[in-house]
């Protein structure tokens, strides 16, 4: 086991009926500003709810937040906090929502040139505006932990960024806000949380019994419930509130404590998603197929656990454990209506393989567990997802 | 699943040499009361890395603290900390240290008559002293929650109390301060986080399979690997990092949320501690296995589920999942060289029963998951332990 920190201090409050308490969670001074994406919250309910939650406080609203946030965007909602003096954002929606919180929290008081320094080159940043959340989308598990990625139109750019003063004060996760979901946001979120304790599970044995197991306690919970999860008309509380737990469990830093953590097809899939738009759970099913396939062989041991523990598969050679990982893994990912290749998009496999991998070459780049996925190496990755 | 609020700001500082980051995490200016037990420290050189981690800091020492700490001996440490105006309490120990430090915590700005009545009666207290920990003894989980188990002489209580202002700001654990623990005191610590997990997961099904899982996951880490934690001369660090780690999460607030719990044992279990002097984790082997056989019809259910995912055991009927559950777990605690019943310590089963149950009827208790454990019912789950 790896020496590690585990620090996380946000406050969740979890359950039916729970963002009316928003009230008590907020300091009662507070000027807030409540960011949102695409008003959805204002067809399915929660912004009301929110509002009644709210009343008699000082509030205003930056709406338009979009999926891969955009530094563009959130720079309109920061000069809006600088003008009004706001002293507590409150993020009302999924990952999207939450990352592009974290940018205007960190870059609002930020004294340098372009808060975009802050993900591109970690400068420092000072007094962040504290911030909230109500969940509505289980996907990304920003709603616990500091981290965020963000896009910036004008470079083509997508950077994963955060800062330890960047976890949400409270975050409120009421599973009937996911009730009113299509089910490609359901795909997608599910889809999310398995490739995210994936990230942090197939790699090498690193004598970890405990961090492998609570891993495999939510893969697990996803692909015997993932249909209950689904479920529409009616939605099944209970596992909508399973399937939100496991979605904030995967990323809160439990799973990656004292383990070597791989991440390396989300840096690549958030190249596929700055050049073709594609939504980030679409990129993660495309890439890591792929890349689990090319690296099977530093793989073996933890795909031997996976297949057992997750798919009750004994017995197989290396070799048959190395396609069968990738096969069970894609099949899964099909079984949720996920596409798995390039061509399903009608991308075209040669032109993503050379933007992606030129990318990598001019950051120079190593990926992977071992740090060992250079260039040449994310080259074939993109074309084994043709 | 339940509604539940989940919150937990200690710092966690886990692995190999890090007692020397002490220095980063106690405030520079901070006023320092070390505070430890039976002098342990002093003798496997865990003392001389917490003083050269303090080199040049400000501190003074409270040795002495008990096992099963007790009011009479921290009013003493509180006497310290308010003559010398000690800001910062570094708990070096196990959980009887760290329980002690956060009653000194709470106590010693506490304006009422009797700091007892902040157990006792829930009385308020403000501004704690804040406090961090070395553990060095893997069991109670107090080095990352907020409760503690306080026992009175004078009146023979001994009681469970807390407050979320009592975690602890950080927690270092280092695997190798475990090296020098006898074989019982690893053996304690191996049934107390056993324990503390079923009590929190032998309940009744409330459709939460990944807390169901995530507790899973420390009970099959425990009884598959209890032999190489206990090893010794020489010791396996990994097993060693992994039953501390377990021994935290198995108390940190995780594996309750949205879930039932009991708690029934240790509240009976604290009674014969207070009694007769047994080590917690003795007490506890004692009271579990009759409580699960006298509570059986309750618990069938998660029984069965228990013995699947733990023991590979399947096609009981209730009947034989209800004794079996008890073998099962009798006989992992005798593999571990931990006696099941009273008259293994030869206390008399008929005044045990008398003097407890008359405890609870006087105080009018009723525990366990459905609050249907009453006095009489004590009465027979003592006897049934003889």
């Amino acid at each position: 086991m790896k020496n590690f920190e585990y620090w996380n201090p946000t406050r969740i409050v979890f359950g039916k009926d729970t963002i009316k308490l928003l009230q008590d969670l907020i300091p009662v001074e507070a000027k807030i500003l409540i960011t949102y994406g695409g008003g959805s919250i204002k067809k399915n309910g929660i912004y009301d709810q929110v509002k009644d939650a709210l009343a008699g406080r000082t509030w205003l609203e930056f709406g338009g937040i979009e999926p891969n946030p955009t530094y563009e965007t959130l720079m309109e909602a920061v000069k809006v906090v600088r003008k009004e003096l706001v002293t507590f954002i409150l993020a009302v929606g999924g990952g999207s929502v939450l990352d592009g919180t974290k940018f205007i929290s960190a870059a609002s008081n930020y004294i340098g040139d372009d808060p975009w320094d802050i993900w591109k080159n970690g400068a420092k940043f000072e007094n962040p505006i504290p911030f909230g959340s109500v969940l509505t989308l289980p996907a990304t598990g920003s709603e616990m932990n500091s981290g965020a990625v963000i896009t910036r139109k004008s470079t083509v750019e997508k950077l994963s960024g955060g800062h330890p003063s960047l976890f949400p004060k409270f975050s409120i996760l009421d599973p009937e806000t996911t009730y009113s979901l299509p089910q490609k946001q359901l795909r997608n979120g599910i889809v999310d949380t398995f490739m995210h304790v994936m990230e942090q599970y197939l790699t090498c044995p690193m004598n970890t019994p405990l961090q492998d197991r609570q891993a495999e306690a939510i893969l697990k919970t996803l692909v015997e419930d993932h249909q209950k999860m689904m479920q529409s008309d009616p939605a099944d509380y209970d596992a909508r509130a399973s399937f939100m737990w496991c979605a904030t469990q995967a990323l809160n830093g439990t799973l990656r404590s004292g383990v070597v953590t791989d991440w390396a097809t989300h840096v690549i899939a958030h190249e596929l998603t700055a050049f073709y738009g594609l939504a980030h759970a679409e990129t993660l099913a495309i890439i890591y197929p792929a890349l689990i396939q090319y690296k099977g062989e530093h793989k073996t041991e933890k795909m031997r656990q996976y297949l057992e523990r997750i798919f009750d598969l004994r017995g197989l050679s290396d070799e048959e454990t190395q396609l069968a990982a990738v096969e069970k893994t894609k099949k899964f990912l099909h079984t949720l209506g996920m596409p798995t290749q390039l061509n399903d998009y009608g991308i075209n496999p040669d032109e993503a393989a050379q933007k992606i991998s030129q990318r990598f070459a001019e950051r120079g780049w190593k990926l992977g567990e071992h740090q060992d996925i250079l260039a040449e190496d994310v080259r074939r990755i993109v074309l084994a997802a043709a």
